[in-house]
């Protein structure tokens, strides 16, 4: 039996999603958080404390990615791209990495210091706000709308992130580019097109809205992005 | 032909690494950094202008996790576990995506504060020392602490990151291992005797030393650990 433990608000729900595609019974254990961070019961699941977790009868996992590879070649083989399709392979395997090791340090980034600078006491406000201004214009943001702009030209000339069908590398990306559009609005609507027709295209496959509809913080996830 | 392009200081040591453990003949092109990002020529490579970035034949790649997978599957099938090692293969996938989707983040946003806050002006550097501090001793410094003794505890049982074998899994783990050792010694040296074993285990391969005299900025990356 497979168990997932979603913290609300966290990467996680995307494994809600991928679970509710590839059809395998599990049960969902939903936390709330407090103070803003995970609660001690589900920091005691795994070592690091960090969502998701996921356990598979003796198994516990963690790691999104890890996470998605083992239900991928465990229970989904058509979610990955064989050796035989390099083209999409490689697409796959890029995506893969990009999602964690490229788009979310930037997007966390802009997040964290924000929050860091809505919480600094009223006398030091000014100069924290220049400071985080300084780094987001000359850095961050630059970084963020470059990396935003490639996604879209890919998704341009792809349905899906690994070419036609629907695979791990869309489960992967759904996280950071969800929630840039639902937290960073105004920033993202309306500049990347393909990134807005792919984000309304898994909003209304059938298992996404299963899986909204099962998690309690579905606002955070659920789009409804115009048409165009 | 393989040409690995190398910006001096960056994540792509490791590839340099990679390619003389499974002794395919590359290309190796080194750029400097001028004011510290990579420079234009870089930039012109990739779409992200962000290292590395490896070319075989048609081929351009970039994203470390997704350059070492193809490599491995390419050419060194002995550097990923198989199927029907499903024990190295889980821990094969979590450390492919932890090095990049975990531990670079927040050692990544430790350097990325500290360098913010050397670069203010005097007249804000007490403030702007302040809120990093804040930061780093509420949030980023524990975080770290807590993943290199999980890292430390996975060492203390296998000799290399995927059990008896040096896999891909090593090679993404010696970037933000390596760095952390050189830039921040003090607040890991002698604390996590696992890891140092690995490192100097690593160090100790001829390959890795083919690596280092390959390259112009060797001394980021010799470690030269006590042997206790």
């Amino acid at each position: 039996m497979i168990t997932l433990h979603h913290l609300l608000a966290s990467r996680s729900f995307r494994i809600v999603w991928l679970l509710e595609e590839i059809a395998v019974p599990f049960e969902l254990k939903q936390y709330a958080r407090v103070d803003g961070r995970a609660p001690q019961e589900f920091k005691k699941l795994s070592p690091l404390g960090k969502s998701p977790v996921l356990t598979d009868g003796d198994l516990t996992l963690f790691e999104s990615g890890a996470i998605v590879e083992y239900l991928v070649r465990k229970y989904a083989r058509q979610m990955k791209p064989s050796e035989g399709e390099e083209k999409a392979l490689l697409q796959y395997d890029y995506w893969m990495h990009d999602s964690e090791g490229s788009m979310m340090p930037f997007l966390w980034a802009v997040f964290f210091l924000d929050t860091g600078a809505q919480k600094t006491p009223f006398f030091m406000r000014f100069i924290i706000d220049l400071f985080v201004k300084g780094i987001r214009s000359q850095y961050l943001d630059p970084e963020i709308q470059s990396m935003f702009k490639y996604t879209d030209d890919h998704l341009a000339k792809n349905t899906y992130f690994a070419g036609d069908n629907l695979s791990g590398a869309d489960i992967m990306m759904s996280f950071p580019l969800t929630v840039a559009y639902k937290r960073k609005g105004s920033e993202f609507e309306g500049k990347y097109l393909h990134i807005e027709r792919w984000l309304r295209l898994i909003e209304g496959r059938p298992a996404y809205q299963a899986a909204l509809a099962k998690v309690e913080d579905k606002d955070q996830f659920e789009l409804n992005l115009p048409s165009h």
